[in-house]
């Protein structure tokens, strides 16, 4: 049969439900940011990854709910927050933070309901009964080098899971660790593990790796990041690490396609932060928390190739997931006093059938504002009446979708709380410890770039970047941008009086968001949360007068 | 027997090794201060402790590492500081702290040593493998309240453990849920559960409980309570609960008589924080952390009826229990690159035998000098060369004998670390998130005395403290108190130029406990930790230039 006719009998069978076993392979790469045609970036060669974006729907406003490793995947395979899941930072070592026992997972409710799960590379979340996985080679019990970013093992764990005889539906996660910095804790093997297999004396070899070479003055270098030697050589590496990345990608889908599954899974490619430079990760700016997302569909091939440019949330996979396999989310309480779990994200499924796009446009990011929240209010200031109205705006602000962002620790040493609420056309971020400078992480700290910033700070050198050292560390209360007039995020017109409403309205969903998913930090510094005894059915927020 | 002969016996037995079957009871109050009349207390009526302290050593100037729950206790089982064990915060609901998988606790290293283990009350620290008791009856499988505060079920547990059959030596550890605050969850009972069980309607009864009574004017107020009707009332039912808790110490004390085995039992009395009051809990001032501590041992009678006031840590705990079973602390490791664990507390029975108190407190509290952290000066800024050298006090700053303090969080949104030293002339602080308010708890913040400070300052009434609500919440990264010349900690000497050196060996002595215990937070605010890869043998603090 030609493709066309093969595709054909394919939507035929789904339609009268002759496919039963369909499945979901989700890669997620580490750090990984739009180094991808399909986002704009033809410098940085990804022909697997190209070839994938081919063949799926390309979602070019897609952002995680919090810029970090832990923090992200736990969020990722929850559908919740991590205010509301418990992983508040990372999950290793001295960090150790882990979801609340009782939370339900991707592969948790996949199992209960007859899916096989595996998980080949990073796995970084915990404890093991939240995140249950049949098959599992992570650095749990294995070197993360050998099951994250060496893609010839990789793709062999891959062959032995889909070999399996097993004939149960499943949900394959690959938690690639590329392209993560290495420099902090290999440095023998470069700065991004980019040496790392590539058969130079004492670097092993990748067998199935033709590492790509780059040219530090053939970058390109990303609008925050700033153009010096330093930061393209250092983006050099990360590039050259890419190239593994989509090699390792490509071996993957070959063995799905060898198994025969290629007709019958949902393919998802995404990451879990933004790129390890400054403005990047552990940050809310775009930068921060833009991920790239590719979801691919056999099933719905009018969608390849497209592209959509409605929000979308890594919060939103794991419904997305669930549609797929057509189950439910459970019926089940984490607090008994919050009530059940709701999750607040959507299927992206609807997407991949273009007449339903309008549909899901208008049913997707429910807001919250239903609830009751008068006893919020605290923090919403009264604006003069006399402020202009910028009408249009105001609309804008309380009617687009909206994504929205909860992030409180990294490393555990890196206490910096921020909420946010993005809509296409603004974003406004809180952070709660305002008052002490933005933390660095042991990784970024050492990284060429960030130590270029520091090295021409310190000297008073010229240093061409858009920002300075000491406003990225020293942050305001609240950062509002107007993304129509200020894609870059350059301008922050928090408090700005043409503003107020829109800063109003956002603060407000905002509130209701965190409120809605039972967010301990929503009462913000100024105030305590009260929310048992006299308080249990009526949280409050009590202020402090502590001058925030 | 009369009972010298009694005693006498015992000595010898002892002496020659006949006694074999050693135990320890440990009583841990909750946020009890120092309401007995060892302490000065004479307004508060405890005549089971009193007749207890009359039978130890009380220790005047003991000290907890941490001021909050879950942090106190880990530390007080395993004698790790939380950063060391990884007890950041509170172990319960969205707090979600735990220790660290690896870390060896009391419970665990008797257990492999055949001693029997029992908990009663509450246990409030995690995972269960780190903290294994055979008997268990906690907060974790019944109701605090019942398991916490209902003396006659806390008897009649305590009976069934010391009337099982078993031969093996017992560490029965009674975690007393009183006097801690009970508005913020169980305001039916008052503010301290006062009322809970005393008979009244809808109050039920515990049946060997005879509250004490106490008009609000007869109470001593704490030098750092304000002294105002709503305080004094708080206070009154804070006493009326610690009768409670001292009729519960009576019924154990009978049970363990009753058992036999008050000859052959060490019993120790302490609580975990200091009162929840402002300065009090969660704070480092004295009234946070300095807490009562009777050990009673039946081998030592010439002890009883003493009091030391040298320094004693709750650290000191671990190796003193470890020491009456004549045991060592296990070799092995939290993590690899940090080496094997080696406690920095030191046992107190030498404190039992008056002859070796000498040797004790030369021994004791071991510095950390000797290990090279020439890399961690950087925050030891160089003094000019012409202060004035007060030699007598960088004496004392130098060479007396120490305590040490870590603390990192009480509930996760109350993130305020801190770490110090305290020498008895001495106590250096450094907060560091100094520029942010000192946060307030959800169970302080309603708490009577806490709502009369806040009304009085915003309605600008009279408010009879000795500091204001502008100071209690706005720190300096600093603080040194000569505790010779200030011992109530109301001026602030760091930074000032007669302290210079002081400071600065206090700055030494403290970073070096740090280094020694692994902190992360090591490098404080102004730079960052880097000790893997390049810097795996050789720790170092590298700066952000944060302007901290
Ligand atoms: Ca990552
Ligand atoms: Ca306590
Ligand atoms: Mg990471
Ligand atoms: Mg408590």
């Amino acid at each position: 049969m030609k493709m066309e006719s093969v595709l054909m009998v394919i939507m035929v069978m789904e339609m009268v439900g002759l496919i039963t076993c369909k499945n979901v392979l989700m890669m997620v790469a580490d750090d990984a940011g739009l180094e991808l045609k399909a986002y704009g970036n033809t410098a940085c060669k990804m022909p697997h990854l190209d070839t994938l974006a081919e063949r799926s729907v390309v979602f070019t406003r897609a952002f995680t709910s919090v810029s970090s490793c832990s923090p992200s995947r736990a969020a990722l395979l929850t559908g919740l927050p991590v205010h509301q899941n418990g992983m508040y930072g990372l999950h290793h070592s001295v960090h150790h933070f882990s979801s609340f026992p009782r939370v339900r997972s991707l592969p948790s409710v996949l199992a209960d309901n007859g899916v096989r799960t595996g998980i080949v590379g990073k796995k970084h979340v915990g404890p093991e009964d939240v995140y249950p996985f049949e098959f599992a080679h992570t650095e749990e019990t294995e070197s993360i080098m050998q099951v994250g970013r060496n893609i010839s093992r990789i793709r062999d764990l891959v062959h032995t899971f889909l070999t399996n005889n097993d004939t149960r539906p499943f949900f394959l996660y690959i938690g690639f660790h590329d392209p993560h910095r290495c420099g902090h804790t290999h440095p023998e093997y470069g700065q991004f593990c980019e040496k790392f297999g590539d058969g130079s004396p004492g670097m092993g070899t990748i067998p199935d790796w033709e590492p790509t070479h780059y040219d530090p003055k053939d970058v390109q270098v990303p609008h925050f990041v700033q153009n010096t030697t330093a930061a393209r050589t250092d983006l050099a590496a990360q590039y050259r690490t890419l190239s593994r990345l989509d090699q390792g990608i490509g071996l993957v889908l070959t063995e799905l396609a060898a198994s025969g599954h290629s007709q019958d899974t949902l393919v998802i490619y995404t990451s879990d932060n933004g790129i390890p430079f400054p403005i990047g990760r552990t940050n809310f700016y775009d930068p921060g928390i833009q991920e790239p997302l590719l979801v691919s569909s056999p099933l719905n091939p009018n969608s390849w190739g497209s592209s959509s440019s409605d929000l979308a949330s890594l919060l939103d996979l794991t419904p997305t997931v669930l549609a797929w396999f057509n189950l439910s989310y459970p019926h089940y309480f984490i607090w008994k006093k919050d009530g059940p779990v709701v999750l607040t994200g959507k299927s992206l499924l609807p997407f991949l059938t273009p007449g339903n796009m309008t549909v899901r446009h208008h049913q997707n990011y429910q807001e919250f504002t239903t609830m009751s929240h008068e006893n919020l209010t605290l923090k919403v200031k009264h604006k003069p009446q006399h402020i202009r109205h910028q009408m249009e705006d105001v609309v804008a602000a309380s009617e687009e979708a909206a994504v929205y962002a909860s992030h409180d620790l990294h490393e555990v040493t890196m206490y910096y709380p921020m909420r946010a609420v993005r809509t296409p056309s603004f974003k406004l971020v809180q952070n709660l410890h305002y008052r002490m400078p933005f933390p660095v992480d042991q990784d970024l700290y050492l990284a060429p770039s960030f130590q270029d910033i520091l090295n021409r700070t310190r000297e008073g050198e010229q240093l061409p970047w858009f920002t300075t050292l000491s406003h990225y560390y020293h942050r305001p209360r609240w950062q509002l941008y107007d993304l129509r007039r200020d894609p870059l995020e350059r301008r922050n017109v928090a408090g700005k009086r043409s503003y107020g409403e829109v800063q109003a309205t956002l603060e407000g969903r905002l509130q209701a968001w965190q409120h809605f998913t039972h967010d301990p930090w929503r009462c913000g510094p100024g105030a305590v949360l009260e929310d048992s005894g006299n308080h249990a059915t009526r949280p409050v927020c009590l202020p402090l007068f502590n001058g925030l």
